[in-house]
Order: structure tokens, then sequence, then C-alpha cells
């Protein structure tokens, strides 16, 4: 039995975001991390060792991040959880008894129980876990086409980069477009027609209802629809699910998607103050809808980890989680993606009255500079009060940073009249013009539509 | 004497902001913009047209941004403005007699009076004039040796842009640091050996005296410590002034910077509901200091243009304009540099009480891709409140956008608590990674401060 002061179970983004936030907030406190994992990858360039990094090696979280705050590491497993002792004992035999306990207990990819012939070998899915995913590595070498099935951000990432490594790829869909949980439907069209040009093969409209073998291995993939695709192997990006089994045994009340259930500090409902989950095990609700929802993105639980971790001793009324907001990018070659807050069409479907506004325009000025990428921005607005309730970008390098920029102005429930009056910075070789500036032009937009 | 609704006087980036808005606003209305210049540059990108670009017809305003949405343009020059009669009176001999007047009169470089040889050939000022660039470009075509004097934003991206199509290029700052009034030192430095690397030749701490001549061409310079540099050119972007002559004529007030005059609706003050000025002749107020101030943004200038225009026949009290804030970018090959508020020198000087905080990391994760750059993000904070006065940002491509996100929240009056717990997106290509995301890392280090 061992006592420390501040116990993080898991390693992941969550896990060490909390960790080191704590260690800095009270810097008397003792942090011990117990994970799993010796090495620890970087949750999204997992996609990127399939091409563009080669290995996972490239790819790994460096523990100095943690050791360098004063954060000790225990590479051990959590097993079970005592609520009522305040301790928790693990696979090697250890016990520690903690004085406030952060979950960080990560997800598991989603291996949908209905689907036949998800046993076979060259049936894959993309954990976060380095040995399984560097044996799935070599597995694929000598192998030639792929079925990817899940068109999220994984699925299309993943696919892009097996097809950028010579791979014969296939990437399957259920919906009519590709993104189509982060991006309206003019977005995914965008997004498909860049992975065709890339040779990657998109089915959309289609799911997949049946993986069949031969010889115990994958031979072929059946469709909704009837139709088969013959493939070498299969890899399933149909979401995760919260990793909460040790959790629902010791206790803990679990929501009905099976996420921990937390207040908005990230305490563990219903009332202690000693436990918080933080990242994808923990409960997550939408900023915008209020609902409960099930984003897990590495930035979404970093932001619940330094709010855990900030309060984890001393709660300050400042300083709540407010709600989820989801706020993606990808890119496909040198095209790339962003999204921030509901789509369009999420909007409409939970009854918000909302017009949008989309400008077209290219991210330098004068358009005509060698790296100069078309920008385009869409906005979705409230129509009663001219909230901004989400946005969505396709553009080049400055994408990611633009959508975090429309990302706080979300967050801070910026009105389209207050953005028309705001100002911007604006450079040649950087953004568009400032006469020109596609977010401004889509507020324009916006306003025009809402007068 | 021809009668319109609203008339506008200036055709650079404000007056053309200003009349798209107001005819957007109010499509019933008429809107006429008379303007001295055929073509109008672009304005930021002005520098570039000395190198990248290569000549001013690549850096044009396209007038059909006014012309689609049926703004009127007609190319004579306001000699008189008549604020009794409504009316204005031209080089043509025209008058035109307006319900509204929207004046963009713009700015012209500084010549200061007491710089000897100013008269001489080749001395060169930057004026947002395409004739003048022209023939500047082509006289100096036959030349080697040019000298900048001052190193604002102008005078390092024409120097470096000089340099990049072969002349012997020296920039003079009479400052410790270039960039100074934009960035703190640290960030000026980094500028200084950039622009070094590339072979431009950097004075600091020492201005620029006198300009000799030899048969009534520049010959040398004269700088403040009585060292000279022989220079076949000189160049002065030593700052710009409003071009507010015809509204003194006409009785308008200005500041004692000579800018008109104006209230948060960009009304001309003292009791005009008639007229607006906006852009680079308008008074400018520092959104933080709440100072008079003198920045002259093509950007800031499109943020009054738009609140002057949904303004100009009816007012909204949700649509002032609440005060300039700076938000600039500029490039030095690949690298950025980007600025929003007030720097911590700057801030000290106006006795805020602030403490900053910085952070290094890279604008990629894994850092180790073809394209990943070096990011340094700096935070100014007000130490009583916790608000955001400022950042500061070093990096690559995404460093406007990333600027411009820090800007939204200076304009929001963010603090540093509440950004701690807000979400940002991020991807391998596009950003840094969540757990080391140089913005909110920074963020967490003036939080340590300030606990």
């Amino acid at each position: 039995m061992r006592k420390v002061d501040v116990l993080v179970v898991g390693g992941g983004a969550s896990g060490l975001q909390a960790a080191i936030t704590t260690k800095s907030t009270y810097p008397d406190k003792e942090v011990v991390m117990v994970r799993k994992e010796k090495q620890v990858l970087i949750p999204c360039g997992i996609p990127y060792i399939f091409g563009t990094l080669g290995e996972s090696d490239k790819n790994i979280l460096p523990d100095k991040n943690l050791t360098s705050v004063g954060v000790e590491i225990v590479i051990d497993e959590v097993t079970a959880i005592n609520i009522k002792e305040h301790s928790c004992s693990t696979a090697s035999g250890n016990t520690y008894q903690y004085e406030k306990l952060i979950l960080a207990l990560g997800s598991v990819p989603t291996l949908p129980p209905w689907l036949k012939g998800r046993e076979l070998e060259h049936v894959y899915t993309i954990p976060k876990n380095k040995i399984y995913l560097d044996e799935m590595l070599g597995k694929l070498k000598d192998l030639k086409k792929i079925v990817v099935v899940g068109a999220g951000f994984i699925g299309v990432e993943v696919s892009d980069e097996l097809k950028k490594k010579g791979y014969d790829v296939t990437l399957v869909e259920l919906e009519e477009t590709i993104l189509n949980r982060a991006f309206d439907e003019e977005f995914g069209r965008i997004a498909e027609e860049h992975l065709l040009e890339r040779g990657v093969k998109v089915v959309t409209g289609k799911g997949i209802s049946e993986i069949k073998g031969k010889d115990g291995k994958v031979d072929h993939v059946v469709l909704t629809n009837g139709e088969t695709i013959a493939t070498d192997a299969v890899i399933l990006s149909m979401g995760y699910s919260p990793n909460t089994a040790i959790a629902k045994e010791a206790g803990i009340e679990l929501n009905e998607f099976n996420f921990i259930k937390t207040c908005e500090y990230m305490r563990v409902l219903p009332c202690t103050t000693d436990i918080v989950a933080v990242g994808d095990c923990a409960e997550k609700r939408d900023f915008i809808t209020r609902k409960l929802d099930q984003t897990m993105l590495a930035s979404t639980a970093c932001a619940e980890a330094r709010t855990a971790g900030m309060n984890l001793y001393h709660l300050s009324p400042c300083k709540p989680f407010t709600g989820t907001i989801a706020i993606y990018a990808t890119a496909i070659g040198e095209h790339a993606f962003g999204t921030a807050g509901i789509t369009e069409f999420k909007a409409k479907q939970e009854n918000f009255s909302v017009v949008s506004g989309s400008f077209t325009g290219v991210d330098t000025h004068p358009g005509n500079l060698s790296h100069t990428h078309k920008q385009m921005v869409k906005l979705i607005v409230a129509s009663d009060c001219g909230m901004i309730l989400g946005g969505e970008v396709y553009g080049g390098y400055s994408t990611g940073e633009l959508t975090n920029a429309i990302g706080f102005l979300i967050q801070n429930r910026v009105t389209t009249k207050a953005l028309l009056t705001m100002q911007i910075g604006t450079h040649p070789l950087l953004t568009g013009s400032p006469a020109a500036y596609p977010l401004i032009k889509a507020a324009e937009v916006v306003f025009k539509k809402l007068r």
C-alpha cells in the first residue's frame, strides 16, 4: 500500500494534461500517474504513422512533459477502484491510496457485435495502442487491397495515408457524404473530390453488412445493398466507446452512453469531491444543444483536464467547463478542412432557427502567390439572437488556426453584428485581404439575410 | 450639380468597404464613389511589388467588388467640401450634392521637414499611388545600393523584397530593435536575425540626420552618430499622416494628430449626422489604453468602414466601433510574425500592471514534418483582472490566423482563466499538439505567475 496525494489513472492526452495542470497548480502535492503503456502515442498523429511518418516511433508523446514538472510515472494497470477506501489496486499487485483520484480512462474502438466476420484475420481497428498498431503495420506490409469502414476523421486520414503508401484503398461510408458529423454536405463533397483525385475509392450511402473470409482471412466485404468488394484487409473506424468498465464496477455512475457522469468542474457525480473524470471517459454536454454529447477529441480532453486540474483542491467559480464544442481540423494533401460548433444540418435537426452564409475567397492577397489556396468559410447563425453557432472552413495551412478563431467566437457567444465591427489583421502572404476576408464576408452574407 | 444619396470620397480599402457595406445595407440608396486613381492598389500588397510580384499590375483591387453590388465609380478628385450646402466640388468642375458623405481620404507618407536632402533625386517614399510606384520601380532598375529608413512593417517588408531582387539594402532604425511599435524586444531580435540571414544589413539605435547628394542625386546618408552610408537611393518609410487638408478647409474638426474627430459610429464630431469618416483619415482611440491612436491598418479601416456603412442611416446601439486594436502580421521569408493588442513594453509605459508568459513549441505535431516551423507565443495580461491585453506570435504560415484568434480574445475581453478552460482544435499537419499548444501553454505560464 502506497499513499499518494493525487493518483492519475491513464496516460493519454487527458491524463497527461490533468497531471501537468495539477502539479503546476498544487506544486506541494505528489502526483503519480499509473498507465499501461510504456510509450504513449500522440493521438491525432496515429493516422499519419500509416503514411507520412511511416512508423509509430515518430509519434510518441514525450514523458519529459510530465517528469520535468515532477509528475511520477508508473507503468502498471489499475484493475480496480475502491471508492470507500480511497484506493486503487493494480495488475502487478500494488495498492495506491489517494487523496484525489483523476480518471483518464480513455476509449476503445467500437467493434460492432452484429458484424459477422469481425473475428477474421486482417480485420483491424485503430486503438491508441502502440503494440497493436506496430503489429498491424507489419501485417499490412504484404497486402494490397484495404477497405476502410467509416468516413469520420480517422477513416478519411487513414485512407489517404494508406493510399500514399501505395495500397488500393476503398473508403465505405453509410451516410451520403463523408465527414458528415462535422461538416455540411457541400464541404463533405469537396473532401470526397480530393480523396478521389488522390486515388482513394469512395463509396457513400452504403454501409457494411458482413465481412466474408477464406481460410480464416478476409476475402471480401458485403455492403448493405448486396454489392461486394474484394479486399485483403478491413479497417473499422466506426467510432470509439468510453473505456469505463472499471469505473462501473466500482459503483461510479455512467450515463446512457457509458461515459462517467461529471459536473462542470469534472467532478464525478453524484456527490464526490475527490474523484474527477476527464477526456474520452468523461461525460460531455454540448455547448450549444446542451444535450449529452459523444465527441472524443484530444483538444477537448485537454481543456477538461485543465479544468479538473485547476479545480482539484480549490473550486474556482470562474473556471468551470461550459460544455463541449467540437473543433476539429483535418487535411487531405495540401487541402485542409476545419469545423467548430454545430453544422447547419444538425442545428436545424435540433430545432434551432438558423441562417447560414458562405463566402469563397483566397487565403493570401493578391491571390496569385505560389502557396495561395482557395478559402471557403461558412457561418451558421441563430436567426433570433444572431449568435454564431458554427463555422466550417476549407483552405490551406492556415485553416486550423482560422477554425480556432471561429471556435473562440462561438465560445464567447459573439453575434454576427459584433463580428462585423471586430478587427482582424491581414497580410498578403498569410491571410485573405481585409476587404475580402472570407470569415467577415460570410458574416456579411448572414447579416443581409437576417435583415 | 448632381444629386446623390451617398457620396464616398476616396477609393482605398476603407472607401471600398464603406461603399460596399452601405450599398448592401441600404440597397435603395444610390452610392457613388469619387476617387483620383484609375486603378487602386491593394495596400498591404505594396511592399511585394518590389520583389515577389515584380510589378504593380499584379496588386490591383478589382473594381468588380464595387460595381457588382451597384456602387458607381467616378474617377475625379474632390477638391472642396461645402458642409452647409451638403456638397462637394471636384477637379473636373463637377459638384455633387449628397444626403450622406463618407470621407475615406486616406493618408500620405511622412516626409520630415527637418530632413536635409529630401529633395534630391532618388529619395523616395511609399505612397499608395500606382503611378508614383511604377515610376519609382523604373528608376530603381539601374541602381544598386538602397538605404531604407524606418523599420516598421513597410520598411522591413520593402527591404526584404528589394534584397530578393538583388539590391544591396541597408535598413536604418532609430530604436534599438526593429518593428518595435508592434513587438517586444525578443521578437524584434528574431526578425532582425532573419533579415540578416537573408542579406539585409540592419542598423539599429541610429537615425538618419541628413541625405547628402552629388549632382542633384543621392550620394550617401549621414546617421545621427555621424557615420555615413554610401547609397544610390533612399526610401523613407517613416510613417504616414492623415490626408485631411480638404476636411480642415471645410471646417471639420481635426484632433491633435490631424485625424478627423469621430464618434464610435464613425460620425464626424461634434454634431453632424450626415458625414462619417473612416480609415486612415479618421480618429482612432486605442481599445485598451483609450488614448488617441495613430494606427493605420487596412484591416482596422475596413472594420471602421463596416461600422460606418451599417449605421449610416439607422444607428444600431449594438454596432459601435469600440476602439482600435492593432492586429498585424508580417513575414520574412517563411518566417512570420503577428501581434495583437498592446506590447509588454507599451503596457508598462501606460501604467498597466501586467504579467507576461511565453511558450515556444512547434506549429505541427509531431514536430518532424517537412513544413514544421517553430511557434512562439507571448501573452500580455493585466495582473489585477486577468484580462488578455496583447499577444505576439512567431511562426509559420498559420501565424496570421493564430494572431487573429488572439485578436478575438482581446476584443472579447477574455481572461487567462477563461482561456484555460476554452477548447481549441488541433491537427498534426495544421497546429501544435493539444497538450503543447503554445497559446494555451503561454496562458498557463501567466496563470502560474498570477497565483
